[in-house]
């Protein structure tokens, strides 16, 4: 039996596809969709043509952009001589919300994983030694996520990175600000010993 | 500090203007929406654009529905002497799932909320009055939410039925199934109480 009529059955479908979305989820948002006025659904489905239309890669750091580089590459008062290389454009804002970091940023847009058929060419490695080659880089951040591939990802790359002469540094482990010792997994304490710093 | 393209972020702003999604969501949602191929995201922006243009209340029960009546009123082998009123048409959804209830319903729209300024007017109770005067209804089951709202609903269309002869009843408050005696609350455990059954 089709609890449904046919388009609210293919609009939570289509909700169903995003990541996150559960089938209850889906259904909320599309009863929400259908109790909106006209005007502000088409702004909703515009809005979604348009973002998909018009971002693209940087043609820098292949961040997100809707021009050809993107807002931190067109910013010419950061410092040139320090590359932070993440895997994904979600990490370049988790990144400048600490402001901390002023220099600039490099995207792989992925990480090595042979369990899915992701090589060092899948990702933008080969980019980043472009920019390094016609650039004066002192050093390069490896701050790709602290799991096994990003792990694997950021040796892969300093291995590359050595021979030129380019300090490489990786981010450090450790226990999160407000977490507990008590609640921490062996091995991230273990990290954060090893990474102990004398005040 | 502006971290996303603008397209990104007025495409952030759209999803964070849906129920239950945060900035957090809206923004994992939208870099999904950027990575996905041109072809499904068309897709879905004239999804939500068809559900929203064709989707329309049944003239009789005012279900949601892409036709003049809905799937459930066109079922002419359920039970037309019994009407299950709802406040919404996603409780018809919940309802249906049971499969227990083979009668016909009655959306409301909405609840008789003096805070918010939603009179018996402003609800679909005079359609309700309308069906009943054209059709021989014997029992109207009052679905509606068990909130003080829902049940200030549920007595005030109690009322304006009695004289008409017809059996009005209330579904049952208790302990959900699975449920723990332990961590209901009072008014719950005194309503299944009140309500028990011998067995």
């Amino acid at each position: 039996m089709n609890y449904y009529s046919a388009p609210i059955a293919r609009l939570i479908d289509e909700f169903t596809k995003l990541p996150g979305i559960g089938r209850k989820t889906a259904q909320r948002l599309a009863f929400h969709v259908i109790g909106m006025p006209h005007e502000e659904v088409s702004v909703l489905a515009e809005t979604i043509i348009e973002a998909k239309k018009s971002v693209k890669y940087c043609s820098i750091c292949t961040n997100l952009t809707d021009r050809e580089t993107c807002n931190i590459c067109n910013d010419k008062k950061r410092d040139m001589t320090v590359i932070c290389v993440v895997e994904d454009p979600r990490d370049v804002v988790a990144m400048e919300k600490t402001k901390e970091f002023h220099g600039y940023y490099h995207v792989l847009h992925g990480v090595i994983s042979p369990l899915e058929g992701i090589g060092p060419e899948e990702i933008r490695i080969k980019e980043l030694l472009t920019r390094l080659a016609e650039n004066e880089v002192k050093e390069v951040i490896l701050a790709t996520n602290p799991n096994i591939e990003g792990e694997a990802t950021a040796m892969y790359i300093a291995k590359l990175l050595k021979p030129l002469g380019i300090k490489v540094s990786r981010i450090a482990y450790g226990i999160p600000v407000g977490g507990d010792l008590e609640y921490a997994d062996e091995i991230t304490l273990s990290k954060a010993m090893e990474g102990r710093r004398e005040l």
